[in-house]
């Protein structure tokens, strides 16, 4: 092993280190074979310009790794344990593709999912997120120090995968209280995702068939599709989603779950009457169809109390109910949760544990603590006058682009986060259009199983002020003009 | 509708919410009728003890909700759109298993899980679980309330699924640094648990099967069991995994992932020599098996250096590496992470947001500044020399009881957090007679796939201090007598 160079270059690693590494690099690229004898240590100090004390220490390393071999009074040599076959150039083989083809086979893959490149834009109609400028930083920080403060082991340790029992009283409290929902069991889950995964894991096998609104939630979709499960659309109308066509759908094939949201359609934010609920209800209760209710931004309701969810009545228990506090607090707290009749909750906690084991409890207690003191609700009420004022200046702004000329047509939505427009061109065109101007906006397609030509866009209304809704508005409409004008 | 009785019970609710709940409820239960008139104002403000006012906001939230109809100069009235079928005696059958039977039908469920119920045991010896009564509060405090103090609204929000940049950075040079891992992407996790499931999803279709070591870690076998895998053991011996027995397992079965912990063997802490591992490389390169790697506990490695993982020498781009700061910092925060390579990390880190998203920005965005500012790695250094003092104490410990006349039996792991021992009598029943003294701790039984009789409890010696271990082990040695003496 006379001609072994090594490369000992710098980097933040003890020197020690640098030397072993270069060892191991030069074993493994077969400059230094099983059995061959290693240089001395004083000509590895030489011309690693270091103290021979340092070489002898990497040497000892390589020993106690099993690369080396000391005998006494012998030189150290490479291990002739090492495998024949792990080196050049049978090493080399092992670079190229497997004999057998390629490892990689990639069973399961998501769409790309919403917002993935918002941030590059000046104008964001983004729906579900809120206006972060607005977010009570300094309660947040006072809450965690003084969990901190009170340096308790168990606010940082693993604890019941349901979720930290202070802040499920707390949500069983907001619950019970502000949508009459009186739960079997909680599970605190990283998001509403996390919940509506979860839930497909419990109840979907591969194959099963998933009934979804015609329009709706691709995430939510993806993490069904994920257990394997084959989607199949149901109508929906101005007033959300269609009874009578679940109807006609359940008795075609064997529906194993509902996923659904009644209080803002999504994306077209109608609210779903009372009498289409009950219907609703009755058909899916008579399938033997359990429904996941997607309650995602029920705290912003404008027009009085918002319908209580599906889960506030459940006389055959078979509602799934998920929510979060991700729009209320700041989306990377990842703070779902889901409510759930006991049989279900006690099995989707437990399935839970395999997935992420449990939320963070210092986060938890902080958050039930905020909860406690009003905190966070009177954050809600400051948010939701923001948002409704919001949504009242996106409405004017559109009224005077269709006094303008533009054709457009919306419902004011009771509430939520977001408008959904019609526009006169087509969608995904004037979306493009628009990214061009610097605005983002999803365009009807974005919300489709199978992508047609669509007429809409779903305008987030939350995340920006009156005048940056304007500002960004006026863009958006210049670019539909754009988009719909003739092509030379 | 003369004889209608409202049950306006207190509550938190403001009184005309609570007339509308009554009324709904009356509704539903078939006391008030679609077509029905319902009392006057008057009559219902008479009975429930309140303003006629308070009586009308109730009747016009119902109105909006749709349970009530109102027309001018006319009694309000139940809504004829309700549909019949909805109610009483109908509702009843409703409350009953569905004609096509039960909703519920679970199709993936997971075992208990280790530590289920270890907080109610006096003395605990629990593996893989920090001191967090040494953990540095102050220091967390600090630097979430700096994060804070900033307001930014992007430590808040919505990032890449993948994690926060910072953190992301502050990983990749401390795996460079420390692991000798160039990782191809990487994606936070919340936990390495997390990291498992989402490999699994992205690998693993029905039917598949996965090499498992014949000991290991069952909520890894469940993550992966979920995704519709058959686990298939390779057999473990003094040193770890044993290739030649990974071998016999390709030739007889397509494999489509191993799953192994090189480092501090899960659960018998055998560190797996440089020649195993090289010759575990290549059977797996040569039969295209991907690797993935969990290297849980390297921060706590107490003779020189641990060998830097089958990541740092991956020619084959087939190795997956999760690991996680649960152990270094606190379980609940969720903090894990997977290095792969890029064309695997790009999928699972799409594949994430389906999941759960992403992680919480505020709290990798603090650890990130507490890595940069070495906050984290001279904890880990407290930690490690705490840790080693109490392996040790629990050796010495040992050695009393084997001096005792206890045919006891270990190697002194040279990292990681618990010790593999053997014992002279059946684990399980020693685990139980432990657990009766206050004792927990984990018998062999709890890491096999189908339990069979197991002579070896693994001890956890991180989370209890040196005087806790000796007394907890005299307790569980006195059980262990009392287990292995014959039954009169």
């Amino acid at each position: 092993m006379r001609e072994l160079t090594l490369n000992i270059s710098g980097g933040e690693r003890p020197a020690y280190l640098r030397i072993a590494d270069a060892m191991r690099a030069a074993i493994r690229e077969g400059r230094a074979r099983p059995g061959e004898a290693v240089p001395s240590t004083r000509a590895i100090a030489g011309r690693a310009d270091c103290h021979r004390h340092t070489v002898m220490a990497a040497l000892e390393e390589l020993v106690a790794e099993g690369w080396l071999v000391a005998r006494r009074g012998q030189a150290y040599r490479v291990s002739r344990e090492l495998p024949e076959r792990y080196f050049s150039p049978a090493r080399d083989r092992l670079a190229r593709p497997a004999a057998r083809g390629a490892p990689w086979r990639f069973v399961r893959e998501a769409s790309e999912g919403p917002h993935a490149a918002a941030e590059n834009f000046e104008y964001r109609f983004q729906s579900g997120l809120a206006d972060l400028r607005m977010f009570p930083f300094a309660e947040l920080r006072s809450h965690l120090s003084d969990v901190l403060r009170r340096r308790s082991p168990a606010a940082l340790g693993y604890g019941d995968p349901a979720g930290h029992p202070r802040f499920i009283d707390a949500l069983t409290v907001y619950l019970r209280r502000v949508r009459a929902v009186e739960p079997g069991g909680v599970v605190v889950t990283h998001g509403s995702q996390e919940a509506i995964f979860l839930i497909g894991q419990l109840l979907l096998a591969p194959g099963d068939r998933v009934a979804v609104e015609r329009l709706g939630y691709r995430p939510a979709w993806d993490a069904l599709a994920t257990a394997g499960a084959t989607l199949e659309t149901v109508e929906i109308d101005e007033q959300g989603i269609d009874p009578e066509s679940l109807e006609r759908l359940c008795r075609r094939r064997r529906i194993r779950l509902l996923y659904v949201t009644p209080l803002h359609q999504y994306p077209t934010t109608a609210t779903l009457p009372v009498a289409r609920r009950m219907a609703l209800y009755e058909v899916a209760a008579r399938h033997g169809v359990p429904i996941l209710e997607d309650d995602y931004d029920h705290e912003f309701h404008y027009r009085c109390e918002p319908l209580p969810p599906m889960a506030a009545d459940d006389p055959a228990g078979i509602v799934l109910y998920v929510s979060t506090f991700s729009k209320v607090l700041y989306p990377s707290a990842r703070l779902g949760f889901l409510a759930a009749p006991r049989v279900a909750a006690d099995r989707l906690s437990k399935l839970r544990r395999i997935l992420t084991r449990q939320s963070d409890s210092l986060l938890q207690e902080a958050v039930a603590r905020w909860m406690e003191d009003g905190g966070v609700e009177r954050h809600m009420r400051r948010m939701r006058r923001a948002y409704e004022q919001r949504r009242d200046a996106m409405a004017l702004a559109l009224e005077g682009h269709r006094a303008g000329g533009l054709e457009l047509d919306w419902t004011v939505p009771d509430g939520g986060m977001a408008l959904w427009l019609r526009i006169p061109g087509r969608s995904s065109a004037v979306a493009r259009a628009a990214a061009a101007a610097g605005v983002y906006v999803q365009p009807e397609e974005a919300f489709q199983l199978s992508p047609r030509p669509g007429r809409h866009l779903r305008l987030g209304f939350a995340n920006q002020s009156p005048s940056e809704i304007e500002a960004g508005l006026a863009l958006l409409m210049a670019a539909a003009r754009e988009a719909g004008r003739p092509k030379r």
